[in-house]
């Protein structure tokens, strides 16, 4: 495994990579085996593995080049203890908000993996950064959680091409969470990663497979303007 | 190329995929040389392309499998305009913005690709979209914009793989971009893409290249709880 500082020096003179049928093969099977894991096996990460999937995570686009993400790495036992309380509270409020044929269903979902996950981690938006100088941000100020939410993404793809899955928690009080870990007052939450080597490995959604959900043909998504 | 709707359809049979030592080297590959691309070639993109992109990226995550992405392929000449007379009006008001000396670089940044760009995209969420029964949506309903980025991002990997360039235009109006191309009301505008082959290929963001801001180490956006 290469050194984190390693990962963003690309000898220059090999020119632009040639991306051919068999890599963007691998591409699809990547995007469509990463799932939202809420089942994991105790095996620990191999050491560096976060440092090394964070660092990647760090290529992502940012506006501005503001690269905005925190990337807070949660392992003391009484905050991940706060945040499983927060979770369940507000994942007892979402059950409530569900129709009764719904809720039994919803009672079954396994929602949360912050109970085996051997990593987890908060992803912030630091939207008081100077960095990028404000530049796309006058008119679009959460662009900046945008390039955050990109960055959860490319850390995801990451970790699934190491065969390790990822959980994005977002049954969560962003301002309890932002207390909880006593982040800076400009940073907003984005979302609560769960990692670790998943139980199962699927090409399906679990949600589609537990019968909450079903995805939707593109073409529904697409107009002509 | 596969036709579109093949795309979801995986051989099951075959189990999980293996990602090897070459796959992971060549996605951190694509990840560095992913550029926000605003010098574009006139040549337009293959048939079938801009479909092929739009399903690929709606094989990414959802919060509660909401598949909340609306994608607006944008042709008519005067939408087109109106468009690019938004961004000039904002461009404007950001340029003000700035110091005295940052001014004069920033006018000289090209930050947008609309006058040459043969494919353009305005992508929205749908906040209001029932798909997904609201899950993991109650306490945090700005998880479907995150959704949204996130489909941008996968868009924009697998352009990058078929060698085609996109640029994410953020100095726009929000609520102009969704009257200029009347989409429904709960619609929330994300970002506008352009599309295209890119002029040139490189490894360093175009702000770093230009002197605008540089890249930080990712350690200085890691912090221990």
């Amino acid at each position: 495994m290469k050194r984190v500082d390693e990962l963003l020096v690309t000898a220059r003179e090999e020119g632009p990579p040639e991306f051919g049928p068999d890599f963007r093969a691998s591409l699809l099977d990547l995007l469509k085996w990463r799932r939202d894991v809420r089942r994991f096996k105790p095996t620990p990460l191999p050491a560096g593995m976060i440092d090394r999937l964070i660092a990647i995570a760090c290529l992502s686009p940012s506006v501005g080049l503001s690269e905005p993400w925190r990337f807070a790495i949660v392992d003391d036992k009484e905050r991940r203890a706060a945040i499983r309380a927060c979770f369940e509270e507000c994942n007892r409020d979402a059950l409530r908000m569900q129709t009764p044929d719904r809720a039994a269903l919803y009672a079954r979902l396994k929602l949360a993996g912050l109970d085996d996950a051997p990593c987890q981690i908060a992803v912030f938006a630091d939207r008081s950064t100077a960095q990028g100088a404000g530049l796309g941000r006058l008119t679009m100020p959460e662009a900046l959680d945008y390039s955050v939410a990109i960055s959860i993404h490319t850390l995801w793809l990451a970790a699934r091409a190491e065969g390790i899955g990822l959980g994005w928690v977002s049954i969560l009080d962003p301002k309890r969470i932002a207390v909880i870990l006593d982040v800076p007052e400009h940073w907003v939450f984005i979302g609560y990663l769960c990692l670790g080597y998943p139980v199962a490995e699927d090409d399906r959604p679990a949600l589609e497979r537990e019968g909450w959900e079903r995805r939707h043909p593109p073409a529904k998504a697409m107009l002509y303007r």
